[in-house]
């Protein structure tokens, strides 16, 4: 019998929005965001909250109760906001998953209502996760407080959540309703959490934006300086480059090729074996500078430019090395290179990493050579000696 | 600053096949749908099986063995295939799911390779959802094996599990690779799902297609009588007409519209009241014959074509009521009432019902006057009488 094709395209479309005080009452960012579903009656919205988030502003949650109650003809709060940890860690608990769930289910949040979440990449990791699959799909607003889910995470298509203590082991692709950049939210963070994103600025520009680069490297000392001004324009170029990216040729990751994964190969398996110790804009430094180095020692990029990259993540108050990069696993060999399998093994078909032949310009490989990546990972344990003693 | 905007569309592609023994070592199906993936090396593969086919099928699971062992260059089980119990029920219990998830961990399955599943909606339903969230989607590759499963519910976009007592609660839109409808699994078939797949069709037939619908009036009793060419005529058109509405307007149901859902509002909720027992399509039968009446109450479909919509679907062998339909809840309402508020719940929106104008034009209403489908229910249970006590 004949057999039936079926072909469609499905389109998606959302906004990156920037502003300052957000839930100020005369500001009107939000409803008129919502306003973009042309609902004529008000819509039931259920806040997710990190708790993070909620103790470095303890005026949030009055805010958003004056904000919705200010704007009742747009938006009715179906339940007080559910606040949950955030930070990686959060996505090893299946019960935090649970909780949103339920809330979803016990308030009646349905496809055309909207998850409205505040907070770190983890914490939108785990709310666009429980937005994707319960109704199979309710509509989500993104509201990322920190830099890297301001210009990397939280301005993507993915969620997850960690399984079998792999990290991003469960999760979709499923395009946030809209994205909402407050950068009164950065004025709270912890220096950690300030510089870390930068890392995956440097990231995408190292392999897709000279211009960029060079606009990282002039300003690095006003970024570390916490100059607010400079790191808005920071977030807005990345998540521009991030967006751009995403939009382009593979939204949903179906090839092989993940060029926005530069240095995550090695940034994943240290986060787990740092037991998420480390956060992930700083595991991501580290991956960077090895990835720059291997592709120093294997001819790639010159030995200034690679330097240049080294003394950059370090003037950001980046580490380049952690103890863990050296740890062994039973077998004697190095516990991250089995970090290259699981990268593979989670994005599917060939290994594909993206190395450096120049600042701007990344290239992609399809081996990488264990020996080598221990020489890469020596001669970082050795430039990091003058910061912290390694403990191997 | 200025708004970022994403915009882009995800192109999907997939067949339905039709054969007679595919695991037959001489039938290439399998292979050759798999070698769409173009890709040079071999496959990895896991098998998802129901326990009801494996048991029906003694031979299967060595027939599989040995296809494969033949067909070593295209494609290799990663493991002995994975038996979990199919049936609606089955969606109940998240340790099937983990079934499946673990796996997928243990045996390295990738975003290339594939989840292949046999057996009804349900396994498939349950097989799909671990597909669509392990490393955000790994390849899936459908083989229902029920009129149901093959006309209907596995051609489509869709995947999903219960939860809070929610009928498909949690799930994703996901496009499968492939979907391989083989009719040699329907000769294993008992009589109840042999026939309850049917109820599809004529719901189908009924709100698009009347001369559909006349051949299956026409064809009633070598259905009844397990007529393999007329059934397998049957899920062609069933599964064409299905895929064609699929890949139409909105084919992961961002609107309120959902057309092919006519009949499901109280399917549904009865298949919950009824703890599963009955079959999707058995409650699908009666959830037609529920809004059929209704339509007729309320003055639409004239009297002569309700008449004849019933008497079809008696003929058939389908139960027009069970108990469960005048169960009351402790608000005295009748509980499948109810199943009008978790219908819009679940779908978003306004609450869009579809109703018939006449055979083979549905008509969306957007709202149910309870008084009627009560009414609608006791002239079910009056009709129902001859056939079966009902015990209220």
């Amino acid at each position: 019998m004949k057999t039936i094709e079926q072909n469609f395209a499905v389109p998606f479309r959302y906004g990156v929005y920037f502003t300052e005080g957000l839930f100020q009452p005369e500001n009107t960012m939000l409803t008129d965001v919502l306003a973009q579903d042309n609902s004529a009656s008000c819509r039931k919205v259920l806040f997710v909250i990190d708790s993070g988030v909620a103790e470095a502003s303890p005026g949030l949650l009055e805010q958003i109760n004056s904000y919705t109650s200010a704007h009742a003809q747009a938006l009715q709060q179906v339940a007080e906001p559910l606040i949950l940890p955030g930070g990686e860690d959060s996505k090893n608990d299946p019960e935090h998953l649970q909780t949103i769930l339920a809330g979803i289910n016990q308030f009646g949040v349905c496809r055309h209502s909207y998850l409205i979440a505040i907070g770190g990449g983890a914490l939108l990791d785990l709310a666009g996760f429980a937005a994707a699959i319960a109704h199979r799909g309710i509509r989500l607003v993104r509201i990322p407080t920190t830099v890297l889910s301001q210009n990397d995470s939280g301005v993507g298509v993915k969620n997850s959540i960690n399984a079998f203590g792999k990290k991003n082991f469960l999760g979709t692709f499923a395009p946030p309703f809209a994205v909402i950049n407050d950068s009164n939210f950065l004025l709270t963070l912890e220096d950690r959490d300030w510089r870390s994103g930068i890392s995956e600025a440097i990231k995408v520009a190292l392999i897709k934006d000279e211009a960029f680069y060079q606009s990282i490297k002039q300003d690095a000392r006003k970024l570390a300086q916490r100059d607010m001004a400079t790191m808005q324009q920071l977030i807005h170029r990345c998540a521009e480059l991030h967006v751009e990216h995403i939009g382009g040729l593979d939204p949903f990751e179906m090839g092989s090729s993940r060029p926005l994964d530069f240095g995550h190969w090695a940034a994943h398996k240290l986060e787990q074996l740092t037991k998420y110790s480390l956060r992930h804009g700083e595991a991501v430094a580290i991956g960077i500078a090895l990835d720059v180095t291997y592709s120093w020692l294997q001819g790639m990029i010159n030995a200034p430019e690679h330097d240049e990259i080294l003394a950059l993540l370090q003037e950001l108050g980046f580490n380049l090395f952690v103890p863990e990069l050296v740890q062994q696993g039973e077998d004697g060999q190095l516990s991250v290179i089995r970090g290259l399998t699981e990268f593979r093994e989670h994005l599917g078909g060939q290994l594909t990493i993206m190395l450096l032949s120049r600042i701007g310009t990344g290239v992609e490989v399809h081996h990488m050579n264990p020996e080598l990546v221990e020489q890469a990972i020596r001669f970082l344990q050795k430039k990091q000696q003058p910061h912290t003693q390694p403990q191997v």
